[in-house]
């Protein structure tokens, strides 16, 4: 009744905003991303405690929290996707549940994609139920159950794709290629942290308020497909221009939502800039990716990253930068 | 055959961006303004020059340009504009012009619809025809011709709203209310000059490129007229509320065109951030506004605008900070 699980977090290169089911979390698009090598969660779930769940999490630097059952709260879908796993074993206790980040808490950084894929994945290992981990697509339709279609991604090894789907049954991951695919490199280069005023999981239920939702869905038409190629491609110059429009597109249909949602910040727009400056004077393979935080991916190639990172490094804002390279997905690394 | 004409800048509260037609620089929408105190063009055309028409012009700190006649360029209006004038009005000489601003160039504030509404009176008084200039719509049409919207909204007194429309008789300003009738305070914020990548001129002709564009025209409409009526009533949250989404919308249209135009600097977004917490922590009758630009135009009221000064100057981006009240519109100051 005790299982380990570790997963990654991943940066998209075409972005979900805004959700077609917000109980069964639909996204309203297919979108994409890639395995991020540095950013992942260890869980560790034992069933058969007694007094109730418990849900710890603590990271590299030694902060740790517990996590609260508040219902309607992010936090809180932890402990109704471990009801949801009782309901679908047959288990009935109480489980235990300790999280170790390989980064730090609070530094704007996706840690529940991390952390939800290593906790659902734990959880059905946890609870006897190897055939809903062994088969990733179900593994994931069961993390997007538990409330991030980002986490859901992580189901798969590397390159991988969250399909449009109208359905819960539809609604799943693919695999578009393994991790040694292609040595893309993305730099999060960590700012200072800002209070977040808009969660994410708010900013999703407000998209519809943007007077470009619509249009950024009609936009979309066709761009995930493209970003498959891209990447089945190794075509670096396609995949930088998709995923800079979409960010950039996503981000003003946030901006333009009522009330608005701000994520990027002053050092985020000067180094959104300096990457368009470093491709366009400089000639590096590079690119920016947002997602609903301040903190820039900056995508480039193995060749280049020493190159990138040193850049990144000089710029006064960035307080670090974590180096990752495509990973794979969810794994069970200790069972029973 | 000489005469001087004074005309102040603008603030827009309903921005437009893109164009119906290039050529009568017709604009998609409806939009309105407040005529800025200090930010100001006093122009002196004398027709019979022997040898050519020359341009100049110079600024309060000194500073003096030489407009050369380029076709294609938005200098080169200037001369176009003149021929404009000659051949309705039958003069057949050259001109000389001297154009003074009250405010630095180069600094990112809209000089030139300053300098076009003040040109256009003063070369149509020059040639003697004075029914152009007194016809203040007919004015209008004629500033717009000169290649600014911008500009066409100061034929006006206080406060001005240049209408949409599908021809270029049916496309002019009225005004909505006297500058008297509301002691708004446009605090301009001027922040470190850079360089502009994209012009407005040529950003206007990429706004079509951008998915966002009819979505934001769709979203506009009914807004100049709910504008009109916040002036009217002097209702400052309502002006502050549609002008702050209007300048947003624009924005996220501009930065979603290919090539994208990122008019914001980080300073921008800072100084964004800070005017949301000025009014919504503190309570101050504040909002801001961006042109096509990063100089972030901050309204208040005449109550409220030295604590709004002060806090502006604390900083550290801000070189200077530019008071404007509600203003006259175009004058004629000095006539044969």
């Amino acid at each position: 009744m005790k299982a380990t699980a570790t997963a990654p977090a991943n940066i998209a290169f075409i972005k979900y905003w805004g959700r077609k089911d917000h109980k069964l979390f639909l996204p309203l698009t297919t979108t994409n991303s890639m395995n991020l090598s540095a950013c992942t969660a260890e869980t560790v779930i034992e069933f058969g405690v007694s007094g109730g769940d418990t849900i710890t999490i603590t990271d590299n630097t030694g902060n740790s929290k517990e996590i609260n059952n508040v219902p309607g709260e992010k936090d809180g879908m932890l402990y109704t996707t471990l009801d949801r796993v009782r309901q679908r074993t047959g288990v009935s206790d109480y489980a235990q549940v300790t999280s170790k980040l390989s980064f730090p808490m609070g530094a704007g950084i996706a840690s529940s994609a991390a952390g939800m894929a290593a906790f659902v994945a734990a959880a059905y290992a946890a609870a006897g139920d190897m055939d809903t981990v062994n088969d990733r697509e179900e593994l994931s339709r069961e993390i997007r159950l538990s409330g991030s279609v980002s986490a859901a991604r992580s189901s798969h090894d590397g390159f991988t794709e969250h399909l449009y789907g109208e359905t819960h049954e539809k609604a799943y991951t693919v695999q578009i290629a393994p991790a040694e695919h292609w040595d893309l490199v993305d730099l999060v280069a960590v700012l200072s942290p800002e209070e977040k005023k808009i969660s994410s999981a708010l900013g999703h239920s407000l998209a519809d308020s943007s007077p470009f939702m619509q249009a950024r869905l009609d936009y979309l038409n066709g761009k995930p497909e493209l970003a498959r190629q891209a990447i089945l491609d190794k075509d670096f110059a396609s995949l930088a221009l998709l995923s800079e429009i979409d960010t950039i597109n996503m981000h003003a249909v946030m901006m333009t939502s009522r009330p608005p949602a701000f994520y990027l910040s002053p050092a985020s727009i000067d180094i959104m800039k300096n990457v368009i400056s470093w491709r366009e004077d400089q000639g590096l393979n590079v690119f920016y990716t947002f997602d609903a935080g301040p903190n820039p991916h900056v995508i480039t190639t193995a060749a280049e990253a020493e190159s990138v990172r040193k850049l990144l490094e000089k710029h006064s804002e960035v307080q670090f930068v974590l180096e990752n390279h495509p990973a794979d997905g969810v794994r069970i690394t200790s069972h029973g």
